[in-house]
C-alpha cells in the first residue's frame, strides 16, 4: 500500500522540519488503506467493533522532512503470528528518493470497548 | 476558570510560533474544567453518554505566541438558551499580560451516539 | 479548490464522531492548495519567509462526520481587502452531499519570524 | 521529572479509549520538562537553534486509558553516548497505578535548521 502526503503546516514545528507525531499520522492513513485491502475496512470495523490496536511502535527518524516536500508512505503486512501482526513502513521525499523514516508496528484484533483481543485470521 | 499551557514544540509550526488548531486544544481543555464546575465532569459523560458538542467556534487571533511561552487560558459560560449556551475564552501571555487570543464558543449537550440535543438545565 | 479526506481514527473522539479539530486540519489543507492557485506556494513561503497567518476563524459544525466517511472540502477566495482576505469553506459527506460544517477564514501575509502584515497583490 | 495530564476528548478516538499519538504528545512535554532540568530549556533552544530530534522511538502500549482518567507520566535519563542519549518513559494511570505505556527514545541535539549533530555534554 502506498499513500502519498504534502507537508503542511501543521505537520511542521518550530524546529523547521516535520513533527515527529505527523509522521505516525501520516503511518496511521497508510496502515488504515492496508487494512482496508486484508478485510478491515472502517466501516465494517464500527458496525463490528472489532479494532485493529496498536500493541507496539518503533520508528527511526533518519532525514528531516520540510513543508511543502512530498511524502510516499508505503506500508506492507509483515510477520503474523496468533493474536498480534507486524507492519512495516517507509517514508520517502518523492523528489529524490530519499528515504526519511522507517518504522514497525505491532497490531492485535479486539473487541471494543472491552478490549478483548481475536484470534487472527486474514482473508489473502 | 483559568489554566494554564507552556507553549511545545507540538504547538508551533515552521512560521516559528504557535499553529491555530494548537489555540484550539488549549481552549477545549479550559472549557472541559470549566464544565466540570457545572455538573459535567468527564467520567460522568462516559457512563450517561451526554456529550456536550460544539456547534459554531469564533476565534480572533490577535498576537502571535512562541515556544516556551506560558499562556493563561480563561473561561467562562455566558449566554444559555434552551438547547444552546456559549462560552467565551481569552488566552493572555502570563510574562506580560498580553492579549493573543479571543474566543467564543457555542455548544449544544447531546446523547450519542445518536446526536439528540437535550433541554439545559445548569446546576448553579 | 476541491480536497478529499478518509475520516481516520485520529479525525474521531470517543463520542464516535469526528473531533472539532479535524475538520480544521482538513481545511488548512484545501486552504493551502487554494493558496497555491493564488501564488502562494509553500516551498516558495519557505524560502521568501512571507506566510499568510490566521486572523479570525469562524466554524459552525452542522452535522456528525463519522469513521469511514469521505469527505469533500470545497474553499474558495472571499473578500479581499488592503491587508487581509477572506476565505470560505464547505466539508459535505460524498456519499449523500450532505452539508457538515462551513467556515470563514480571514487571513493576513506576514513577514515571518517578525510578523509584519504585508500590502496584498493577488496574482489573478 | 513526572508530569501530569487529564485525558482529554482530543486525546481519545472513536474506538472510546485514548489515541497512541496522544501518549507521545504527552511524552514531549515531559521531556521537555526533562531537558529544561538538564540545562536545554524551551526560551534558550530557540536563542540558539539547538534543539533536541527525536533519532528512535519504541513504544509499547499495555493498558488503554479512557476519558478523563489522569495519567501519570515519568521521564528519566538514560544512556548518554556521544552524539546521542536515551530516555526513558513510563505513563500511569494514577488511581490504580496501572502501568498503560512504557517507552524508549534517542535523541540527538542538532543545530537547526542544518540538522547539523551537536557532540553532547550534560551539565548535571
Amino acid at each position: 500500500m502506498v499513500t502519498r502526503e504534502e507537508v503542511m503546516f501543521f505537520d511542521t514545528d518550530c524546529g523547521g522540519v516535520v513533527h515527529n507525531l505527523a509522521y505516525l499520522r501520516m503511518i496511521e492513513t497508510c496502515r488504515t488503506r492496508l487494512a482496508a485491502t486484508l478485510g478491515m475496512d472502517l466501516v465494517g470495523m464500527t458496525q463490528s467493533m472489532l479494532f485493529p490496536v496498536l500493541t507496539r511502535t518503533e520508528v527511526d527518524y533518519r532525514r528531516p522532512a520540510k513543508l511543502g516536500d512530498w511524502l510516499e508512505i508505503r506500508g506492507w503486512l509483515g510477520e503474523v503470528g496468533s493474536v498480534r501482526f507486524w507492519c512495516g513502513f517507509e517514508i520517502r521525499r518523492e523528489s529524490d528518493r530519499e528515504l526519511m523514516v522507517t518504522a514497525k508496528q505491532a497490531l492485535a484484533v479486539v473487541k471494543m470497548p472491552e478490549g478483548k483481543p481475536q484470534r487472527l485470521s486474514f482473508t489473502e
